[in-house]
């Protein structure tokens, strides 16, 4: 709200997921219009699961396009550690579906590890071949001050790391935390008044896939992922080679994997190869977690969609520091939620 | 979805509160859409409290608006028997405010209580001349097959009614259950082919208000559901008069009076003269909670909104069996969320 000059916010709309189970805190909304401020304004919470953040962005987007709503504000949010151990590996889960998986013990990393195992068998590769992702989440978060984990990590420690769910260690796996981001939505017309660099959306999509692992077709295609993605390139009249980077959903480095094969930055079973030939990197062919990804700047659920949404203004805006991807003119944003049963992708043009 | 001829549905907003807290399920979106035939479709949940289903209703409005959607599947939805007893109450404070509210002890009930005592001494009314508001849910809730209360109310049994939170007593304050609705919005233009007698949506809106109770600058007044029924009247091009029916939230009868007030069909104060008088009936002034309100139909939560816009264009369809106004025309539904720090107004036309 200091970035943006602007007196004329109506509209709040927080992704949160967990403040319910693991603060006894719903109704955002109305509590986070009134201690930023904005006390009156229409106000609620969007809740994806761990896309919760990046459906928010998109209901802003809906709501600015309506003409009913001038300028949004959207508050990704989300508190874990007001609980600890189990309660929150429960309260994870529930995004998953509640029915057929989490009664049976499966967690969000449970699901990332018959992912990954998949995934090796179809393929052909091992562990060590994931490498890649964590290394470069590491070295982009270590240039990152606000990243969770400013640690550079080394490939040949990755295959030593402690299991979270085998094959899924903890150099696979995101870390959940506390985090909260925000970010200012408005037409274009208002935002050359408010901001002397704005930032336009391009493209913004929202899809589904089933919320169960088991009623996939094909487990090793992100439906959602790609469907998303496919129509927010096509509203932006852009193609995966326009893209200069990708802020996508490294909760576990198959799901980035995924993400750059479901959005068509790699054929299928092939994008690890893009983390193992250094094309994941600032200066690679398509840059992805410049600012430490879900890996390194960390994975507050709710929050996490419009982390991604902010750090892909800034390097538009050249504003990513240590982190600048070179003359990034587009970038795209995807938040994944569950195992994959929900994504939603933006694509940001200066 | 069978009531509406169309193949078409691209989104799907879900209104649910308590999920992830009573079922350990959140996610709702992805997990209805899958389940309701709509694989793949853009989805999400809203959440506002109690006004999460008026909530849900309003983004599926904006959507529509935007162009971007072009018809939009609302379900209210809330399963509260996963659960008994005080996590149930718990999780129905988690609409409060959790840190100066919820962890002192204080309920949904209790805050009722507080505007219920509040009210009885700035006015100088006693617990008896709230009777009509319960007496009129329950007679209209004795002619709803779907009503969860079908058992009329006689004014003389209102205080004798054993207490649920004084002077909250059993017969105030609406049952909380297992319920869910569900409206179909879409563009003008295409509602036409879809149905013989479309409902139009001439007036939506949405405000809040300070989350707790002792940040209001005047208790006695709902000065979210005040702004909220002032834009949506204005959108609308009507003032109180025109409002043939009025579904309101009358989750306590205290409520009911404070909306009364907020909205214009009463004088501050005077809102529980409207139930003394019998305005509120069928063939008064202004009929409320004409298929049994919150109080007879029943209060599930996060359902509750859906269900009150569902209720109104039944009446303006002429489709309310022995509930019907006569000849309504213009109808307004409120959904209030926590103690009245969100609130959610729409009104439609036939």
């Amino acid at each position: 709200m200091d970035d943006a000059d602007t007196s004329e916010i109506d509209a709040l709309f927080v992704g949160n997921m967990l403040a319910g189970q693991l603060s006894g805190q719903n109704h955002l909304g109305a509590l986070v219009a009134d201690f930023a401020g904005l006390r009156g304004i229409e106000a609620v919470t969007v809740e994806a699961a761990n896309a919760s953040g990046g459906a928010a962005v998109r209901q802003a987007v809906l709501a600015v396009k309506s003409g009913l709503v001038q300028t949004a504000l959207v508050v990704g949010v989300e508190k874990m550690t007001d609980q600890t151990g189990s309660p929150v590996v429960s309260a994870m889960a529930s995004g998953l579906d509640a029915d057929y998986e989490a009664v049976h013990g499966q967690t969000l990393a449970g699901t990332g590890a018959l992912l990954m195992r998949r995934y090796m068998y179809e393929f052909g590769v091992d562990v060590a071949d994931f490498a890649g992702f964590s290394v470069n989440a590491h070295a982009n978060g270590a240039e990152n001050p606000l990243a969770m984990f400013q640690n550079r990590l080394k490939a040949e420690r990755f295959t030593m790391a402690p299991p979270v769910a085998e094959p899924v260690s903890l150099f696979d796996a995101a870390p959940a935390g506390d985090g909260a981001a925000a970010v200012i939505i408005t037409s274009s017309e208002r935002a050359a008044d408010m901001v002397p660099n704005p930032v336009e959306i391009a493209g913004s999509a929202m899809a589904t896939d089933t919320i169960g692992l088991h009623d996939r077709r094909d487990l090793m295609v992100l439906a959602a992922a790609a469907k998303s993605a496919q129509k927010a390139m096509q509203a932006a009249g852009v193609t995966p080679e326009d893209i200069d980077l990708f802020e996508l959903h490294d909760s576990f480095t198959v799901m980035a994997a995924l993400s750059l094969e479901a959005s068509g930055f790699a054929e299928r079973g092939e994008g690890w190869k893009l983390a193992r030939d250094g094309e994941i990197g600032r200066n690679g062919r398509i840059p992805i977690s410049t600012m430490g990804g879900l890996k390194a700047r960390g994975n507050p659920m709710g929050a996490t969609g419009v982390y991604q949404v902010v750090e892909v203004a800034q390097q538009l805006r050249g504003q990513a520091g240590a982190c600048q991807v070179p003359d990034a003119r587009i970038g795209m944003a995807q938040n994944i939620g569950g195992s994959g049963a929900t994504a939603v992708t933006h694509i940001l043009r200066r």
